[in-house]
């Protein structure tokens, strides 16, 4: 074979790419049949969907990372235990019975977990991201925002921790469900130069055992008439985020930390560790789940 | 007139009480009435409806607390600001230009504010309660625990402070709608003896900025087969509890502190003071709503 196909298949999206067996890409394609919805329609029909669309060759096969791996996805892969060295991810990976079904040899990586049971927590999708930076070169703290942010830790080729945070869920929730939607903005985004977002990043630095304290004055200050609804919001996203980086940022060692994103909440994770003394490397998200995928791919079929 | 008719107006109940020049009650009754369907079906009928069930005395003038007094309530009556004395709640009672079609006098009392901009906050319906309180004879600090926890300070015959934490509808919104629901029980309580509970609840006094990472650890605790779902219910409970009262505990003085309600969700906020070295005075939450309600009658009305 003179290639592969990389699949990162989320919870809310499905993106594929064609890498040959120099690493270029030679066709993607993307949509938006994550897991939660192929739980109800299938996982097959989706896949062979975005085959056709760009005509992928016959004998490559196909590497899948991500919630397809997940209990409640196409076929569950066991989480691999930290430290995860890269063999031990590629060696995890599941052949899916169904290979033939689909005439192709379908692989799905596992996550990794970390099995303390004083600090237990998972990761899927992540690893590969991981295991790309490795190849990329970086090392020390990554963190690795989302909607369960992840700060891991690379040594050598390794995976040697990691912890999750639920701040992009707290954000969600507590802006569009609880009591402090009714001084929410309709939609839109926080800007990380808002001097509100900022203020508030800075005393959950300082303070990130506020946070307790300081959600429901969010509310009081638009009854008030003290606040304006994009300025409760980014009050939010400042309070949640800056309790995040308060327990992270002492963490960082003399090999610095590599922020993976630098859009959208990205932009205000970057903000948090300027503000909080830390000058990030940057790294790309989509970079690093194709060096990964293709890291793994080599592992597995010695491409 | 030889009484007059106490209510109390929530976002999601209604309760009525006949209560004589005395201090007796001679009649009550409760339904689901709250503001947020009033909102919808209007506030006068259900009044009457309840006026009739328990065939109130012609005469008597209607006494309103809580969020029938909200910018969506009956009708708004403005805060008034800290530190509110007894005689500026009677005072800034509203008298609704209704009370002819009902053929009484009815008032909402106000909710009480803290105007500081760097410390908004609002209550509506618990200054109510601390009146009462006052005239039971508590001074000094007040645990109000709800869906918005309150602590308040008393001293002399006026609150001259408090805050509110949104630890009750935190926890809805986390073990209800977040990623935290797949690990939690069909509904259930936490017990206050849980050692699960007690042992998140240590974590967080001892150390309240671990709420941002803790989180989501339950989830991969439950995945990894660590933990049960009562289990994850009741480290959920006791990490928000324990951050909340870590906040607080500073501030109980020698006057110490008193706990408003012991069943359910007080006997949580209980069992976290006494872990936090603390051995609350225990009041009754509907005791003390009735006492401010008559309080505010008497200087109103001169009952």
């Amino acid at each position: 074979m003179s290639g592969f196909i990389a699949v990162d298949w989320g919870t809310s999206s499905f993106r594929l790419w064609l890498i040959n067996a120099r690493g270029e890409t030679t066709a993607s394609s993307r949509g938006a049949e994550g897991m939660a919805q192929c739980q109800q329609t299938g996982f097959a029909p989706v896949l062979m969907t975005h085959l056709a669309k760009v005509n992928a060759p016959g004998d490559w096969p196909v590497l899948i990372c991500g919630m397809a791996g997940a209990r409640s996805g196409w076929a569950e892969v066991p989480y691999v235990p930290l430290p995860a060295p890269v063999s031990a991810l590629a060696a995890g990976a599941l052949r899916l019975a169904q290979g033939p079904v689909l005439g192709r040899d379908i692989r799905i990586l596992p996550g990794v977990s970390n099995p303390d049971p004083a600090a237990p927590d998972v990761m899927r999708g992540e690893e590969t991201q991981l295991l790309g930076l490795m190849l990329l070169g970086h090392q020390g703290l990554i963190c690795m925002p989302g909607t369960h942010c992840k700060w891991a830790s690379l040594s050598g080729t390794a995976i040697t921790g990691f912890q999750s945070f639920m701040t992009g869920e707290l954000f969600s929730l507590l802006a569009n469900q609880s009591v402090l939607r009714f001084v929410m903005p309709e939609g839109g985004h926080v800007s990380p130069e808002d001097p509100d977002f900022l203020a508030a990043l800075d005393q959950a630095l300082a303070d990130p055992a506020i946070l307790s304290e300081a959600l429901f004055p969010i509310r009081a200050a638009g009854l008030l008439g003290y606040s304006t609804p994009v300025a409760a919001q980014a009050r939010l996203s400042g309070l949640l985020i800056g309790a995040e980086i308060a327990r992270m940022a002492p963490k960082i060692t003399g090999d610095g930390v590599t922020l993976l994103g630098q859009e959208g909440l990205g932009a205000l994770y970057h903000a948090g560790l300027i503000r909080a003394g830390h000058q990030p490397r940057l790294a790309d998200a989509e970079t690093a789940t194709k060096a990964g995928l293709l890291c793994a791919a080599k592992e597995i079929w010695s491409l």
